[in-house]
């Protein structure tokens, strides 16, 4: 790595300390009806930001190596992982460098799910109910979450 | 330090992450007619968060050593630092930890206004006049620290 790459990176704790203020962690299961089960698991981690703070989302992005960044609403753009892969590489760098805010309880939830969805919980009836029983459990940060984005809707309850 | 106390301390690197998500500077020159210039310059560091994490705002108190804890409206509880010599240990953790985001340019602005102050220069009309100079300038952040707080009242422009 370049000392130019290595500047590009930020300190896991920032990070850490950011996404206690500005991360959000969020299931949505959305009903599907031309899926077997008629629903789909959307587990989906997201950091919201002015435009005026968008290099500041692309570091995070380089320093994890995950997500895209997407206009949001407004003058706001979000850094979103949406890709199972890439949640695992997010639920692997909170478990090395763990939250201090109650955040930390919705990304357990979320943890579980995750690997839940990793052993294909998700494809199978039960899975899904248990999935939607921890989902549920997430209500809480849900409405932090939905005020940053109108992208997601929770359809399953 | 005990070993107990030793983990109460936050990482210095995740206190700006936190303080680049949900901190803020805010310069208010309010009218006060018994003063003898006829204004106060009240210079204020802030933490916003929701009761349940309140306790995440008393690890940044003690960890930075500065401000007390109060309510800020509903649900939601602030660490304040308005003292100088407390605003001076806030301004030399940042110049030593600096912000991510841009509200590092509010800081900049900050920073300059307690070093007028730490020369006495609030206490002069001119100096008076070049403190609300640059605090006109913080115009950007402002509107983010209003929201999150009904204390404090601009008069001054």
């Amino acid at each position: 790595m370049s000392a130019d790459d290595q500047q590009e990176r930020l300190d896991n704790s920032w990070i850490v300390g950011f996404v206690d203020g500005e991360g959000c962690f969020y299931v949505a299961i959305n009903k599907i009806p031309k899926m077997t089960l008629g629903y789909q698991v959307l587990p989906e981690f997201r950091v919201v930001q002015h435009k005026r703070d968008i290099e500041v989302l692309k570091k995070i992005q380089e320093t994890l190596n995950v997500g895209t960044i997407r206009k949001n609403h407004g003058n706001r753009f979000e850094l979103r992982v949406r890709a199972l892969n890439e949640l695992n590489k997010i639920v692997e760098f909170f478990d090395a460098n763990p939250l201090m805010t109650k955040k930390k309880n919705s990304f357990l939830l979320f943890r579980w799910i995750i690997i839940l969805m990793n052993q294909g919980k998700h494809l199978s009836t039960n899975g899904l109910k248990e999935i939607a029983l921890i989902t549920s459990q997430m209500n809480r940060q849900r409405k932090v979450c939905l005020e940053s984005s109108e992208t997601i809707r929770q359809t399953f309850f």
